[in-house]
């Protein structure tokens, strides 16, 4: 039986040394995975090395999981469900809800349209201010776009599997009246996990609900959206464009229509760089290893069943 | 003597009609400027037809005009300082607010760069969330800026000639500090009136202040900035980027460097487009006139000597 603070950090990967400093200043000793009563993974890149290494760690009861995301690790946790699953939830929200905003107004006030300009041409533009947002998701993304537009007077309603009343909220609607919600935004930003259930959920039906210079945001994962019911919609005008952080297939190949469309930005998959993450991971990590030593449980659980 | 509720709003231009149904909702006449106690100016485009108008109409004691940056309109203000003249000052500041806001996280976020790529890139980006803004002006745009932030752990500084303190503003500094309140900042909005004060207010020392990441936000006018020392710190990648909403000459020229720099966006002075602007603009003509038929004095008094 491995003591409680004792604790693997693996692989050594980029994240791999910031992940031990944060296990250490908790408390921790860093052992390998063989003595370990924990696995912090610290590879976001390789998820078909975690398999043997929790086969390998049968003392390891806590297995935290860096990310907010973790569809490609579904199969393995349900593969060990006697182990405590734990993911980076919530941690990333900050970079995340801040570049959802950017892509939104960026879009909205046409600023990716003047990017690719070399002449002073005409006036274009619609105002989040003062106008209407709808969030799929409600989350801790969500939450924390919530807060960041708390002066803008923006009418936000979130599209939730459990529609619970949320602060800042005008409306929440249940994931049946996606068309309903997005009917008189000005944009739509997708936050949520990618799930069966979420998986192309934005299709052609909702996307010809939007108003004609709505934006579409992803945020979330690009199988989230249709990918070829939004290039006829943005072929056709019948969206003002897209501002897609994730994508489908991702990465995005070269050639591919979304690249070339003139009402579209493609951010790579950066809302949260690892500039920004690592410090608020290390962070998540330090905290998860307190609660541990205490014998809490550590925050982020992921629920098997759900995949999230 | 005219009736005071007797308004001339003049020139048949595109704002007149709406400015006409502004007068008569708030209980005013509309007449011909000779017959007129007050003239609402209605052309943002030929300043120099505003002359001969003010001219032929002894009996208008108050001219309204409808902008906020009335520059072109100073040599007549000063030719005729009996009269009162108010400006839409404040009027503008939210959207105007929203712009540069989106055009800082824009810039910060990279996506003004990643708009211009066909492919899938490496991971860039700043956060302004939790970080640091430099703002120049302590007007309404300031003001407002500092209100849509609120949620946004952002640390402000700004710079006027007064300094003041402002609500939700870490420190405030005087013009003469203005290299030092760059230093730190990941943004620097500009949002000063320009004035002989603030002509080329940024310039070589203020640039090589600032930091290697930094992007510098233009919203106020093009010759608050020296534009040659802002080609060279773009060049040199001694800033960040420049994103410019007015610029100096303007509209800027085909072929000028601010054009073809990868660290560069340009938005043709549409931080406050018609489509927002006019009935922000009909609704302050409005409030105006209603102050104006009480006895009062209109909001927005251009003060002749400082020339905003």
């Amino acid at each position: 039986m491995a003591e409680l603070s004792q604790i693997a950090v693996v692989p050594e990967a980029g994240r791999h040394e910031s992940l031990k400093e944060a296990v250490r200043e908790a408390g921790g000793v860093v052992v390998a995975p063989g003595e370990a009563s924990a696995i912090v993974w610290a590879d976001p890149a390789h998820p078909n090395d975690l398999g043997p290494v929790v086969e390998q760690s049968p003392t390891a009861r806590w297995i935290a999981l860096p990310f907010a995301g973790v569809e490609p690790y579904v199969r393995l946790i349900r593969q060990f469900p006697d182990r405590l699953w734990t993911c980076a939830r919530d941690v990333y929200s900050r970079p995340v809800a801040e570049h959802a905003i950017a892509l939104a107004t960026s879009g909205l006030r046409h600023i990716v349209g003047y990017a690719r300009e070399s002449q002073w041409t005409e006036p274009h533009g619609h105002m989040l201010v003062d106008g209407r947002l709808t969030i799929f998701g409600g989350g801790g993304i969500a939450s924390e776009i919530v807060r960041l537009l708390q002066g803008w007077n923006c009418e936000i309603t979130v599209v939730r599997r459990n529609p619970r009343p949320m602060d800042g909220v005008a409306r929440v609607l249940g994931s049946a009246e996606a068309a309903e919600a997005v009917r008189r935004a000005d944009a739509v930003i997708l936050a949520v996990p990618l799930t069966a259930e979420t998986a192309g959920l934005i299709g052609a039906d909702v996307l010809a609900a939007m108003k004609p210079h709505a934006w579409l945001v992803n945020v979330a994962r690009g199988g989230v959206v249709d990918t070829d019911a939004l290039v006829k919609a943005l072929v056709e005008g019948a969206i003002g464009g897209a501002a897609l952080d994730v994508t489908d297939p991702e990465p995005l190949p070269e050639g591919h229509p979304l690249w070339v469309l003139s009402n579209v930005v493609i951010t790579p998959h950066i809302a949260n760089t690892p500039e920004m993450g690592i410090p608020l991971l290390a962070a998540h990590i330090r905290r998860s290893v307190e609660a541990w030593l205490r014998g809490d449980e550590p925050p982020g659980r992921v629920d098997p069943s759900a995949g999230y």
